[in-house]
């Protein structure tokens, strides 16, 4: 039986996670800082989610339902949909850090079940964009949708360009003009 | 006096160095794993490099040099440049690891005073074809580096969508035609 008490527990441990394997990334994060910050013990960490790559993997599937929830893929205004994928990043740079470093340490996990069903979901949208005559047919749905999360990426917190992002409406600007232009 | 086995010596270590720290980042790397790699003791490396960290700065100016030296900037024939950016990174998966480790271990290093004057180096030949007309005025310099780095990125490997990449060719028309519908 899951008590209003260990549900708070886990959601504690989860935030902590988070922050631990966003600013160390995976082979980087120690349970006992986890267990710290939490306020609980190491040994309930394992026992509610197994080891530090369950742990992961939680923070996870936590993180792509957030993106999923907060910016609705939209195959009928891609050029919106990039800029607000980059309002997302900008607003939660430990997102972007917590990629990076799946990228890195997990290159598999890194293209996960879940990932790809749902780039799958996004092709499709963008295929019957097509058909519907919304979304040109000059290029394929797949380096359609390659080109636009490519290009809402440019600036995201923790790539280099970020550097000399002081103007943020500058990027809106700029990723919201490219897509058009490509795909407009 | 540098002697032609100590320079032996150096191009060993930094050898290996770059493979660790490709492999396990900054934090992650082993002083002990890269003189085991390099068959010297890791004294030696500390009289070379001094800590880690010189040791990564020297690997971090080497990778810098050769991306230079293997893919010279050319402001005419943005499309081309990028596409043999995309060319170099398939061929030096380090590179892009190397890359990555910095940007999420030490933010500020990845934007190093090398790296700022070679983008501002770029930003200058963009502007001189601009002025004299072979690449288009109606994107600010600046902003036409980013897209077309952007771009090459697209596909390099470690990136989720390397995973779909089985066929280079195809991702570089797509670069090269991206490039030319937003900058040609």
């Amino acid at each position: 039986m899951v008590t209003k008490d260990s549900a708070a527990t886990k959601r504690r441990i989860l935030s902590a996670a988070r922050a631990e394997f966003a600013e160390y990334g995976i082979a980087g994060a120690r349970i006992a800082r986890i267990a710290a910050a939490a306020a609980c013990n190491k040994q309930l960490i394992y026992a509610y989610f197994g080891d530090k790559d369950g742990l992961y993997r939680a923070v996870h599937a936590e993180i792509v339902a957030q993106v999923t929830e907060a910016v609705p893929f939209d195959a009928e205004d891609l050029a919106g949909y990039a800029v607000r994928l980059f309002d997302f990043h900008a607003s939660a740079p430990d997102v972007h850090r917590l990629t990076r470093w799946a990228e890195l340490e997990r290159p598999a996990a890194a293209v996960s079940a879940a990932g790809a069903e749902a780039t799958a979901r996004k092709i499709e949208a963008i295929r019957r964009a097509q058909r519907a005559g919304k979304v040109t047919s000059d290029r394929a749905a797949d380096e359609i949708l390659l080109l636009v999360l490519g290009l809402a990426g440019l600036g995201a917190p923790g790539t280099p360009e970020a550097a000399y992002n002081d103007d943020p409406e500058r990027f809106r600007r700029m990723i919201r003009r490219a897509v058009t232009d490509l795909v407009g």
